[in-house]
C-alpha cells in the first residue's frame, strides 16, 4: 500500500518565489491511473518497443460541436485534471494489474519503465476553467513524452466531457430562468451515479445555481445547501392529536404560546372565510396539518412546506398559510411553499392570489410576497413556457434534466496529436468533420468596439500574437471562401500554462470554485446575446490565421492517399 | 479519523448457522452517509423534535416508467445499497457539518443521536439483482426507524436509478445486436464522470456486453478487457524508417524474421495487383504502415488495427493485410480491423471481400474471416439500421449512447413511504400517475405454460400467496374496468430478505457479478419476444389483488379532500 503522494508543484525559481499550494489528490479517489482505456497500455507498450514512447507529443483536447442546440459551451474539469497529474503515479498492484491484462510476451523492461512513471515531463496548457470556449479551439493543449500523455487522454477528456457539459446546462437554464431567480439544483438521486451527482452540484454552481441539496457537495465545495421536508414527511404524521410537545417560544423570547396546535386551528377556521377559485375549502387534510405544525416547531426560523401531497389548493396552502399565521403571531416570517406537481404556473398565481388576500384581510404586511418555490422535471423548455404564461414562482429546483443533461448527456471531446518531435500531425477521417487541426498552436479571442467578443483565432505557436487595433484576416479552417477581416479593440491570449510551471513560464494558481463561478458569470455577459439564445442561436466564429490555414492544407494533401480509378 | 467499519453480518443463529462473508463498503469511496439530500437531515430532525423518529415505516422504492420507450427494465445497484447500509455510520466530522447547516436552534440530544445510527434496525427486502422487473412493482421494499430509512432515501435511489438504466440499455443493445456479436463497452471517456464510466462498465457487463475497454473496472470487477490502439498511435509514426528492432521470431520460435519491414513492404507490392471497389490503390500512407508493422512486433499474437485515420480502402485496409500476411508467414493469426468512421455496412463488406479475394488469391485458410469490429457513435437505432443493410461486422465497441444512456439519460426511482406504524399511507398527487400504492405488500410473477412470466401481482403482506393451477382476479391498481383471471403454471415470490436476516428470515447472499449477469440473461430469456421489441413492444401487466385494490380506493378517498364548489 502506497500513501498518496502530496507534490508540492512549488514555483522555486520563478520571478516572484512564491510558493505554490500543495495540490490535493483528485475528489474522487477512484480518479488513479488504471482509470483509462486498455488501449492506453498497449499503446504505451508498443512506444515503448519501438523505442519512441519519449518521443515529445503534443495533443489538444477540444470539442467539435456545442452542446443543446446551442453556440456556446462553458469549459469545467481543469482542477480535476491537474489534481490528477499532479499525483500521477501507478502502484506496483496497477502495474502487475496490466501486466496480467497485457500478452505474456510484453518485456519486464517496459513495466519498470512504467512504474517509474510520473507527470513531471508532462506540460499543461489550458483555457482558464470556467471560460466560455468554442468548437475547434484547444481547451487544453498538453506536451510530453508520448507514451505518458497517452495515458492521460481518458482520465482527462472524462474528467473535462461531464464537467463542461454539466455546467454549460446550468449556465443556459440560468439564461432563460433570469437573473433574479434562486436556482437550486435538486438532482442527486436521479444522477448517473454517486458522482454524477456530486459533480453536478459542484458545476451546476459553478454554471449559475445558487444551491444545492446535496450535503455530500456542500461539504466539499462549501456550496449552499437548501433543503426542508418531503412527501414522506407529510404523510408519515396522522393528524395534530400525535403532536405532544406543542408549545413555541417567540421569535424574540419574550412569550411562549402554550397550544401553538390550537394557535394553526384558529387561524384555519379563520381561512375558510377566504375563498380560493377553486372555491372555499373544507376539512383540509389533517396529517398534511400536522407535519407543517410539527416541522414548524422545529424550525420556526425556516418554515417552507410542500403543499401538493393531496391537493394544493383545498389542503396544502390553506394549512400553510394557518401555519405560517401562527408563526408571525410569534414572530417568525415564514419561509414560503414548494409546489412539485400540476400546473405550476396556475398554481403558483393561485397561491399569491391567496397569499395577497390574506396579506389584505387580516393585515400582515408583505405577506403577499411569501415564497414560492417549483420543482418537478423542470428543463429550459418549461421554464420558458412558465415565463410565457405568467407565473408567481421564485425560486425554482431542478433535479433531472439538470444533473443528467438529458437533453444532450454527453459532450464529444476529443483529445488529437497535433505534433511530434516538431513535426506536425493531421487525423484525416471519412467524416471532413473529424479531421484535427495541426500544430502546436496559440489561440486568441478578439473584442469588438463593445466590448463583445467577436471571434477566436488559432495561429501556429511561433507565429506573431494579432494586436489590438491591427487589421486580422480570419479565415475558415475548412471552408476556403469563408474568411473576414477583424481590427479587435482587445486580444485576449485563451491559452495559460497550468503544469508544471516553470522560471520562464509561470504556472496559473488554481482559482476557488467561487472565483471560478465569478469568472463564468463575467465571460456569459462579454458574449452577444445572440449567440446565448435558446432558439436558433447565432453561431460565434472560430478562426485560423492565414498561415496556419495554408499549412492545414498542404499537409492534408500530403498525407491523403491518392486512389487510382480504374 | 474514523476507520471504514466491516461489518461481519453472520445469521449467528440462523438455521444452518452457515457465516456469512464480510460485507465490503460501497465501491466508491464518496458514497457515505452525507451522500444525501439535505431534506433528509432536517426532516430526521423533525422527526426527533416529534419524538417520532423511532417509528416504524415502511418505504416502497419502485419506477413508474420504463425506460427507453421500452416495456422492461433491468433491476440493478442492489449490492453497493447493502455495502452502504453495512457500513452506515455518520463521522464526528459529517455531524460537525450537519450541526452547521442546520438551524442554530437545533438541540444537541439530536446530533448525539445522529452519532449513534447505524442500519442494524433496518431491514432491507427486494428482488435479485440482474432481475427483469416493471413499473409500480417495489424493486425494494425499506423498512426501520423512518428518521433513519429516510437518510437511504437518496443515497440508494441514486445507486439504483443509474445502475438499473444503464444494465437495461446494455440488455437491449445486446437484443438488437444478436447473441453471436462480440459486444465491447467503450465508454470511459465519454461517460458522467469517472464513476459514471465504471458504473456503466460494470453494468453494460451485466447487460450481456462482453468486455469493456476500462481498466479500472477491469481490475475492480474482473470484467475482461479490450484494446489495441487510436487515430493518434497511427499519425504518431512517420514512415518505415523509424523502425529500428525490424526483427520477428515466428510464432513457434523455429526461426527469426529479420526484416519484417521488408517482409511486409513485399506483401504489399504484391496486394497491389489485387483490386478493390474502390478501384486498385496506389501508395498506402506510410505512417500508417510504420504504425501497423510497430504494433505487430509488439503484439505479433494480438493484431488488431484501427484503419481508418487516412482513408479506409486505400490505405487502411491493405496496410493492414500486408501486415496481417506477413505475420501469417511467421505463423501469427492477425486478429483483425476496426472501423471508426464512415459508412460501417458498406465498408465492412467491401473488407470482407478484399479478405476473402486475398484468401482465395494467395491460399491462405480463413484470412476472409478475420475480425472486423465497428466503433463511432453506435446504438440501438444504428445497430438495427446495419442489420437491416447487412454488414460483415464481427464486434461492436459502442461508447457514448451505451453509458450515458443518450436516448433516456435517467430513470425515475422514487422511494414512498407506504407504511408507518403498522397504518398504510398514500401519496396523492396532482399527477395521478404519481398516486402511490399503499401497504407493506408482498410481489410476485405469474408464468404460463410455456415458461413465459404472465404478470405481476402485488397484494397486501398477509394475505395468502396466489398457487400455481388456481385461478387469480389479477386487477389494474387504479383502473377499474382493467382486470384479467389468470391460472399460472408457476408463482415466483419476488421478494427477498437482504439485511439484516434473522432466524426467520435467512439473508441472502449477495452474488458475485457473472452470476447475477448469468441471471439476468436467463430472465431476459424468459420474456416473451414482443415485450422485447425495440419498437412498439406489448406492455406487460402488473398488478394488485382484488383485496389490496379495494384498500387503495379505501385510503384514496380517506385522505383525499372535499372541495365545496362556489
Amino acid at each position: 500500500m502506497e500513501a498518496k503522494p502530496k507534490v508540492n508543484g512549488g514555483v522555486k525559481d520563478g520571478k516572484q518565489n512564491r510558493r505554490m499550494p500543495a495540490i490535493h489528490g483528485p475528489t474522487n479517489p477512484m480518479v488513479t491511473p488504471l482509470l483509462t482505456d486498455l488501449y492506453q497500455f498497449t499503446m504505451a507498450y508498443a512506444y515503448w518497443k519501438a523505442g519512441k514512447h519519449k518521443d515529445r507529443a503534443v495533443f489538444d483536447l477540444y470539442f467539435r460541436r456545442n452542446p443543446f442546440g446551442g453556440e456556446y459551451t462553458v469549459f469545467a474539469g481543469l482542477e480535476e485534471c491537474i489534481r490528477f497529474i499532479a499525483n500521477f503515479k501507478l502502484s506496483k498492484e496497477d502495474i502487475a494489474f496490466i501486466r496480467e491484462c497485457l500478452s505474456p510476451t510484453c518485456e519486464d523492461g517496459f513495466f519498470e519503465y512504467l512504474g517509474g512513471i510520473d507527470c513531471s515531463d508532462v506540460e499543461v496548457y489550458a483555457i482558464a476553467e470556467g471560460s466560455v470556449v468554442f468548437p475547434k479551439v484547444p481547451l487544453m493543449r498538453i506536451e510530453g513524452p508520448v507514451a505518458v500523455v497517452q495515458l492521460l487522454e481518458t482520465p482527462f477528456v472524462n474528467l473535462i466531457n461531464f464537467a463542461s457539459l454539466v455546467t454549460t446546462n446550468a449556465a443556459r437554464h440560468r439564461f432563460v430562468a433570469g437573473k433574479n431567480k434562486l436556482l437550486l439544483e435538486f438532482g442527486l438521486r436521479r444522477a448517473q451515479g454517486p458522482d454524477g451527482g456530486v459533480g453536478a452540484s459542484r458545476y451546476c454552481y459553478m454554471g449559475g445555481f445558487d444551491a444545492t441539496s446535496n450535503c455530500a457537495a456542500g461539504k466539499l465545495f462549501g456550496i449552499p445547501l437548501r433543503g426542508t421536508h418531503s412527501h414522506a414527511f407529510v404523510s408519515s404524521f396522522t393528524g395534530p392529536d400525535e403532536i405532544t410537545e406543542k408549545s413555541l417560544k417567540s421569535q424574540d423570547g419574550s412569550k411562549v404560546c402554550k397550544d401553538f396546535v390550537s394557535l394553526t386551528q384558529t387561524w384555519l377556521s379563520k381561512l375558510k372565510r377566504l375563498s380560493s377559485s377553486e372555491g372555499v375549502f373544507g376539512e383540509t387534510n389533517q396529517s398534511e396539518l400536522a407535519a407543517f405544525i410539527s416541522y414548524a416547531l422545529a424550525f420556526p426560523k425556516n418554515f417552507l412546506a410542500l403543499v401538493d401531497t393531496y391537493d394544493v389548493m383545498r389542503s396544502g396552502v390553506p394549512n400553510f398559510c394557518a401555519v405560517a399565521l401562527a408563526l408571525n403571531d410569534m414572530g417568525y416570517r415564514a419561509k414560503g411553499i414548494r409546489l412539485d406537481s400540476g400546473d405550476l404556473a396556475y398554481l403558483s398565481c393561485e397561491t399569491r392570489k391567496f397569499f395577497q388576500t390574506i396579506e389584505k384581510e387580516f393585515q400582515i404586511p408583505d405577506f403577499g410576497n411569501t415564497g414560492i418555490t417549483a420543482s418537478n422535471d423542470l428543463n429550459e423548455e418549461t421554464l420558458d413556457a412558465l415565463n410565457k404564461q405568467g407565473h408567481e414562482v421564485d425560486s425554482f429546483g431542478i433535479g433531472t434534466n439538470l444533473v443528467t443533461c438529458f437533453a444532450q448527456p454527453a459532450l464529444g471531446c476529443v483529445f488529437k496529436l497535433v505534433e511530434i518531435n516538431n513535426q506536425p500531425r493531421i487525423k484525416l477521417s471519412e467524416d471532413v468533420s473529424k479531421v484535427s487541426i495541426p500544430c502546436k498552436k496559440r489561440s486568441y479571442r478578439l473584442y469588438g468596439k463593445e466590448g463583445y467578443a467577436l471571434v477566436d483565432i488559432m495561429s501556429g505557436e511561433n507565429e506573431p500574437p494579432p494586436k489590438a487595433g491591427q487589421r486580422i484576416l480570419c479565415r475558415h479552417p475548412f471552408n476556403e471562401s469563408k474568411r473576414a477581416y477583424v481590427v479587435p479593440q482587445l486580444v485576449e491570449d485563451l491559452i495559460k500554462c497550468y503544469w508544471p510551471g516553470s522560471a520562464e513560464k509561470e504556472r496559473e494558481e488554481l482559482p476557488t470554485l467561487v472565483e471560478i463561478r465569478d469568472h463564468c458569470m463575467k465571460q456569459l455577459e462579454q458574449m452577444r446575446t445572440d449567440h446565448m439564445r435558446r432558439l436558433n442561436p447565432t453561431p460565434y466564429k472560430v478562426s485560423v490565421s492565414t498561415k496556419l490555414y495554408e499549412f492545414i492544407h498542404f499537409l492534408w494533401l500530403n498525407e491523403a492517399p491518392v486512389g487510382e480509378l480504374q
